[in-house]
Order: C-alpha cells, then sequence, then structure tokens
C-alpha cells in the first residue's frame, strides 16, 4: 500500500510544476520562501500552495516559511525522480532525436540506455550520447538491461503491436508520442500519453473562446 | 459573451479525444453509436459521456444513439478545428522539424505558414513543405501576414524575450514547448504549454506507485 494512494491526481500533476519553480529558486541562491512569496511568482494562492504541501507532509514552519533544500527533495522523492529507472526510447526520428537531445532523463527519475529503430540510415548512430540500436535486437537487450519503460515515438499503426511486443518483454511503463491510447488495450501498465494533437486543438478552442469574448 | 462560457476546462479537455475517437469510428465505417458502446471503446462510463455531450448541446436520440458525423461536427465546431488561424513556428530544431512533418495543422484549425529561426544551417530549408525564414525578419513577416499564434520550439532561455517580441507584433497565443511558464508574465495572451518535463515526472511518480502497490 504506498504512502501517497490518498493524494488525488490533480494535487500530483501540480507536484512537477512547483519542483521546478523550487529548483529555480535555488539556483538563483534563495533558501527559503513564503507561501505568499511562492504563489505571487507561479500565479497561485497562498491557500493553495499550503493545502498542496500539507497533503504531502509537514515541509514548513509558521512564519518561518519553507526550506526550498527540504521542498526539493520531499517532493522529487514524491515524484520517483531520486530513483533511477532504465528505459529505452523506440523511434529515433525527429521526436526521438529532440527528446534525446533536449531532456535531462537522470534528473527526472530515469536513465536512458539505448534507442532503438528500423531505419539503416539512423541504426549505429550515436545521438547526444545515446547509441540507436536495431529494433530487431529489442528482445535480445531487453532479457539482458532490464529496462522499466518505453519512450514510444513511432506512428500510430506501429504502436500498438510494439507497445505489445514491450510488454511481453517486462515493460508495463509507457511515455507515449504516438497518437493512440495504448492503456486501453492492457490492463496493468502505467501509460503517460503526451497527444499533440490534443493539445493543439485545446489551444484552437482557447484562441476562439478569446475571439468570441473580445467581440 | 462567448457560448461556451458555461462549461468547465476539464471538460473541454475530453473532448479532442472524442474529436479523435470519433474520427477513427468514421474511418471504420460507423454512422451511429450508443453512448454506451462509445464508452466502452474509450474506458469511460456512458453517464459520463451523456453528461458531457448535453453540455455541449443535444446531440443524440435516446434509444437511437449518436449521428457519428454530427458529434464530429459539432465538437470540431466547438473546439474551433473548422476555422483556419494563421500561425508561425519558432525554432526548426529537432522538435520543430518533427512538428512540421508528423502534425496535420489544418485538421485541427491552423495554417503553419512559416517556421522561423536563427541558424544559417536551416534558414532556406524547406521543411515538409514550409520554409524556414531568418528569425531576423520575424517584424516585417507579421506586419504582412498576421499569424494569429506562434508554437515555441525555442529554449528556456530565449522563450521570454521571443515571446516578448512576438506579442508586440499582436501575437497573444502560444502553443509552447519551452520549459517556462511565459503565461505568467504577460496578461490576456492564451497559452497551451507541452511541458514534456512535467510529463515525464509524472511518469515516474506512476511508476514507483505502481512498484509500491506491488511490493
Amino acid at each position: 500500500m504506498s504512502k501517497n494512494q490518498h493524494i488525488s491526481m490533480p494535487s500530483i500533476r501540480r507536484l512537477p510544476r512547483y519542483y521546478r519553480f523550487l529548483i529555480e529558486l535555488r539556483k538563483s541562491g534563495i533558501t527559503r520562501i513564503s507561501s505568499m512569496e511562492l504563489a505571487n511568482r507561479m500565479g497561485l494562492t497562498a491557500s493553495q500552495i499550503r493545502q498542496d504541501f500539507n497533503r504531502f507532509g509537514d515541509f514548513g514552519q509558521q512564519g518561518y516559511g519553507y526550506n526550498v533544500d527540504n521542498l526539493i527533495a520531499q517532493i522529487g522523492s514524491i515524484l520517483g525522480v531520486d530513483q533511477c529507472s532504465k528505459c529505452i526510447l523506440i523511434g529515433a526520428g525527429n521526436l526521438g532525436k529532440a527528446l534525446m537531445n533536449q531532456l535531462d532523463f537522470k534528473t527526472m527519475g530515469f536513465e536512458l540506455i539505448a534507442a532503438f529503430d528500423i531505419s539503416p540510415q539512423v541504426i549505429g548512430q550515436t545521438i547526444n550520447g545515446y547509441p540507436v540500436l536495431d529494433f530487431a535486437d529489442v528482445g535480445e537487450f531487453c532479457v539482458e538491461h532490464r529496462p522499466q519503460m518505453a519512450i514510444l515515438c513511432v506512428p500510430r499503426s506501429a504502436a500498438e503491436s510494439i507497445a505489445s511486443k514491450l510488454y511481453f518483454l517486462d515493460i508495463n511503463c509507457f511515455w507515449n508520442f504516438s497518437h493512440t491510447d495504448i492503456s486501453l488495450t492492457h490492463s496493468n501498465i502505467v501509460v503517460e500519453n503526451v497527444h499533440l494533437n490534443d493539445s493543439l486543438m485545446i489551444l484552437s478552442y482557447k484562441l476562439h473562446q478569446q475571439q468570441e469574448n473580445n467581440d
């Protein structure tokens, strides 16, 4: 039974943003901050912040503020970013390359150990230090290295069959960039979908609401 | 005053997923579907679906199901994807290239008219039909072509100043892939953030919850 099971997912989803802001505070030399000051910087209310932090444990002292290092450590621990779970990336096209070049996986709880592709043009390359291997060898690789998570940067048409293959290789955690909901066909897997189309449609909605409001 | 202002954002955020499923249904030749059948396919409850659809208007007939074409048209209209707002993309690196190569902007309410970069290696190229122009010329371009939305695929350090520049060129709608919250420094803009780091940390959380539950 997990210690955080009583915390709602909307609360959890706010944690990475707190974490991001607190890391920035630390970089700028701030060691202690009040809920009010943090609220102003983040565009939230102080009471929202106190409510969120109280749910996760006793992070602060009345009239004294929160210790930034302590908050970072505790939120990091809840998010599991102090762990280092091995992961692989499937599909080293533009999106896969962008992720390999731009993300600091280790600060977010993961160690990327290899990428896989089917294209001879990219197999054998090294991208930002990560080797791109032949997807035909993924089974053998997983048996040997035991990755726990896979990043799916593959077309929609291939996503289901690749997820199934990896599932039978004991990977049941997916960061899914393909435009399909793989969680519907497998139970007991955890998935975080990044559906860029959905995000763009929400932006379209917001833009037209704004225009209607201005009329 | 907008017709959809009484609808909550969580309800709105479910619309793209409905839209995506309905488009797939239409592709497979289905013209009519019950809330129960749609619920089964989407991993939701029929009552949730009826509640959502009732909020947006009268889409169905009791005992007869929903007309798929009609639902697609109505949800598309709420999302504004039947419009065609001009947009530009800033930063034609791997991520920018991935978006240009993989997304069908027109089906999501936008027309991408150009990309901009500062690197001589990429300026002058055409990516999937989209010209990559010199960011130094963005001001003149915006005055002439009046884009309404900008996609920011730029480093965190550059995001604020670029957003400010575009804001003064009358762009107040941003699809933001840089790891910073630009909405905090400008009011009256609409932003949809795609914070990949946040998503990866949430996945880390889910993975460790799953592992604790299995222990």
